[in-house]
């Protein structure tokens, strides 16, 4: 497809930019992903694979969510059906996929500190080529664009930055940034700010047109030989089907079929908003996500006690710890791979003057179709090790509504961390730190399980170990830090087994041991080995990834066998 | 010594000014810590002291290494000659301390969300105070800082932001950023910058001048009922100290006495430079600390191939990725404590595309004087649970030489972690992921130290034990991931004892306890427990937190009567 986009007339271009469009929603449909933001940036796509020379040239995608037409455009489009499934295309650009994916992006705000990095490369090796930066206009909130806009003029190694400019985050842009980002198109004064970072604005292109887009590259493409340029592109986020240009945050992303099970988001929003009216500390923070993680009725709520800051995961945790010190109680809900980018305030803001932030951790475990970038498998272990945080994981929706009822008095930093859905079940009462005996039995085998995916798999073994006449306890290990030590020294001659969706190392099963060293118990650990897990199903990659119901099984046999 | 400085005569103040620098370099002369950046902000924090009413004003100091004089000025002048010592003043903001410091800092670019999120709560309960972040340029730089601009209209809760401008982080300043402040002295161009953020720019003051200082803090404070002010005070670095002011980077943080031992830093930067002359890939980059990690020779050496990004921590590590992607080797020179800011970027960027970045980490383990903030005893834990990562901790400099000749054909993410200080000492060839047998006995002990400190405290036990009749196997555990399984596979009822200058949780100890599970060996750990280590001598905080020589001999004698 290349030579054709090389060739083509404007029609054609305009014909092929509706066949990928098709190709695309036909494809998202089926097999979920990002929709709107890949239907906005078609003719952007086509343009520059018309204008560069890929993969001689290399583009780095800033959080890389919209790739897809790149995709079509570079030898993978007869692959495109297999979009986000298990050993098919990665929703993400994935170096191993295509040489046309020279650097792997899931995160935001990493593009411009990429692209520099490749030209500072192409300069020391003497080549010669472009490299691009394709940012979003959510992304130029993030610091890390700061950081490398100051390292621009630094480096001295020209790359062509594109700002694409839809006005939308997943939520609607919002913040100083975005106002700086607007006046550019209003103002000269604003075009000057960039020009003190070493970069050449060249104006603002139509990124739906191809007659404005094609100069507007061409031009970039003969400055970037002497400095860095900053085009501004500004294009229509879900371009072409009107029900996605009408709601860009509903069709940001879209999973494939509905979702049979509950979101544990929802009940976020429904607690913490019930929460809120009767305690006027409670105030809650997003990283422009509110709706993904449920806060909207408690924004629509409570507005004055809502705070989207942008996509500044590190700024909204120094900002929930200062509202901590004042005597609020922040509630700031993030994915669980997002908050490894504020890592550092967690510990040094948060935890090392132990104040009362409430960390609502969604999307933990493995996430699935997103992959590598987005898996949510390292956050037991990254919290673990952290002085005065309590760690807490549910087992199904009412404990989360439980443990947020108790959060607020709480006094201390605590991280809640649970998957995007699960079921309602039930929840007695419980203190803080304390462990549920699901089964209580005098067999050798105690198995503690952490989370709803730990505790269904731990119960779908103990029904069969029972239709054969074995038997074992069963916990529910909803307090990953502090263990139940109360539970755990009463402990005598048994075999352990724990269960977590996380990594092994660092992660309950480490800790369980630890604590249990010294003992004449044994501990067995299931978990996630020491890889990154692709994209796929979020079952099948489970078993395939440590969480294997056989291997687990056979571990239960035989230790009934030799107990 | 408020009420002092709320009536004196200019003059007085003048002399205030005077006493205080006396007494700040006499401390530090005694106590080390930071001596120009407080000699430089002396006339600045008495200004503020007389404007302003703390502690019900409240102010921010990012990074908080220049809070002296106002530590001076707020109770705190009686203690001040313990300052960073064992029980004594901290050499930063604490709130345990006194009531007038309001917030913790210690890592670069936190004040500004800080002081957002303190001025939100005091509007959110209704109060009425001012709220004051105190910013360096060289936090400026930092993505956080602009992560918190963007904020600045979003929340619309005021305060005064104190832009302290001397040129100089610990090196001079770098980079866009400082460009643009620079500008704000010539130009009202780039005052519309910050005002599109939302902030009032009320002009420069001269911060070591009263007649400057005062009617700008006055009208500061005026202005900032209404709207959220930007301050730009340009002080002199080292003031009133003529070989401060001349040499600011050497005088920012002072030890308390020469360092008998050597600095492995001598050795990163001599053993770099001499395979950058033979290896074109090679690399260097920081984050404004070329000096203190040593790598001043590379510098000068190959200006072309050194980076040094200003505080950006987590643009470094991108940047390093990108580099890597393209063929480079690059060596990113950074303390322990301060790569906890780009723990995301070492997994997202580095280890998930499992590139061959080095990190040279340098102040791990215990640091001292600084204190709670920058141990660096987190970092054996957060980088095991990485996948694709390598982690290499050498027991003395030779070790770490011989690592970084083997870094550069290794192919894949390298950590490297050391102290400050150690000793030349000597090393055999070795393979990547092999330990050494440095006592080999047919005890049923066996120990395990990682890294120097824990090598000497072994060296140190097994004397002691052998004078006493008693013997144990040593081994220097060079590899902290992967570790040595082949010699692991070798241990047969052993009573295997663990010492690690880092957290427990996640760490050294964990990840040899995993890998011996089902064994007959049992293990023992020995390292930091699960709180925050304050400021101290760091052979006795040691002691203190967890590698304490007297338990771990208890240990050895009552496994030896066992065995």
């Amino acid at each position: 497809m290349p030579s054709e986009v090389k060739s083509a007339s404007t029609e054609q271009l305009n014909l092929l930019a509706g066949e990928m469009r098709e190709e695309i929603f036909r494809t998202v449909s089926s097999c979920g992903g990002h929709l709107s933001s890949n239907l906005g940036i078609v003719e952007l796509t086509i343009a520059l694979h018309r204008v560069f020379d890929f993969p001689k040239d290399k583009i780095v995608f800033d959080v890389g969510h919209q790739c897809y037409p790149h995709k079509l455009l570079s030898g993978r489009a007869k692959l495109f059906h297999t979009l986000r499934k298990e050993g098919g295309l990665s929703g993400f650009p994935k170096r191993a996929e295509s040489p046309y994916d020279c650097y792997e992006t899931g995160h935001a705000g990493t593009a411009v500190s990429a692209a520099l990095g490749i030209a500072k490369a192409r300069d020391l090796k003497g080549e010669d080529f472009s490299v691009i930066a394709l940012v979003g206009d959510g992304s130029f909130q993030n610091g890390l664009i700061f950081e490398a806009l100051n390292s621009v003029s630094l480096l001295n190694s020209p790359i062509l930055i594109i700002l694409n400019d839809n006005g939308m985050s997943i939520s609607p842009t919002v913040g100083g940034t975005q106002e700086i980002l607007d006046g550019l198109k209003h103002s000269a004064e604003n075009v000057r700010l960039f020009e003190k970072f070493g970069l050449e604005y060249i104006g603002i292109a139509d990124g739906n047109d191809f007659s404005s887009l094609l100069p507007a590259l061409e031009r970039a493409k003969e400055r970037i030989k002497e400095k860095t340029v900053l085009l501004h592109v500004v294009t229509k986020k879900g371009r072409g089907y009107p029900f996605a240009e009408n709601a860009p945050a509903e069709t940001h992303g879209l999973s494939p079929k509905p979702v049979p099970r509950e979101e544990y988001s929802t009940a976020l929003g429904e607690e913490l908003t019930a929460l809120a009216e009767k305690d006027s500390r409670i105030v809650a923070i997003t990283a422009a996500m509110t709706d993904s993680l449920g806060l909207r009725p408690f924004f629509r709520a409570f507005p004055e006690r809502s705070f989207d800051v942008g996509i500044c995961e590190e700024h909204a945790s120094v900002l929930a710890a200062a509202l901590a010190a004042e005597g609020m109680r922040p509630y700031y809900a993030i994915y669980s791979t997002f908050l490894q980018r504020a890592f550092d305030e967690v510990i040094h803001d948060v935890c090392g003057q132990n104040l009362p932030v409430t960390f609502c951790i969604d999307r933990a475990g493995i996430v699935g179709a997103d992959g590598e970038t987005h898996q949510g498998i390292f956050d037991l272990s990254y919290l673990s090790l952290i002085p005065n945080l309590t760690i807490a994981v549910p087992a199904n929706i009412a404990e989360l509504r439980a443990m947020l009822r108790m959060s607020a008095d709480f006094g201390a930093p605590l991280a809640i961390r649970y998957p995007k859905a699960g079921t309602q079940g039930m929840c007695k009462p419980f203190a803080m730190g304390e462990w549920e005996l699901l089964r209580s039995t005098t067999s050798d085998i105690v198995m503690l399980a952490a989370g709803e995916r730990c505790l269904d798999l731990a119960q779908h073994l103990l029904k069969r170990a029972r239709a054969h006449g074995m038997d074992f306890t069963l916990v529910n290990a909803r307090f990953v830090k502090p263990l139940d030590e109360k539970f755990l020294a009463s402990l005598e001659q048994k075999q352990v087994v724990t269960l977590e969706d996380n990594v092994l190392a660092g992660g309950f099963g480490d800790a369980v041991a630890r604590a249990l060293r010294g003992t004449d118990c044994n501990v067995h650990s299931f978990g996630f080995g020491d890889v990154f897990i692709p994209h796929g199903e979020p079952a099948s990659l489970a078993v395939k990834y440590g969480l294997d119901p056989e291997k687990i099984y056979a571990l239960i046999e035989e230790l009934y066998a030799r107990g």
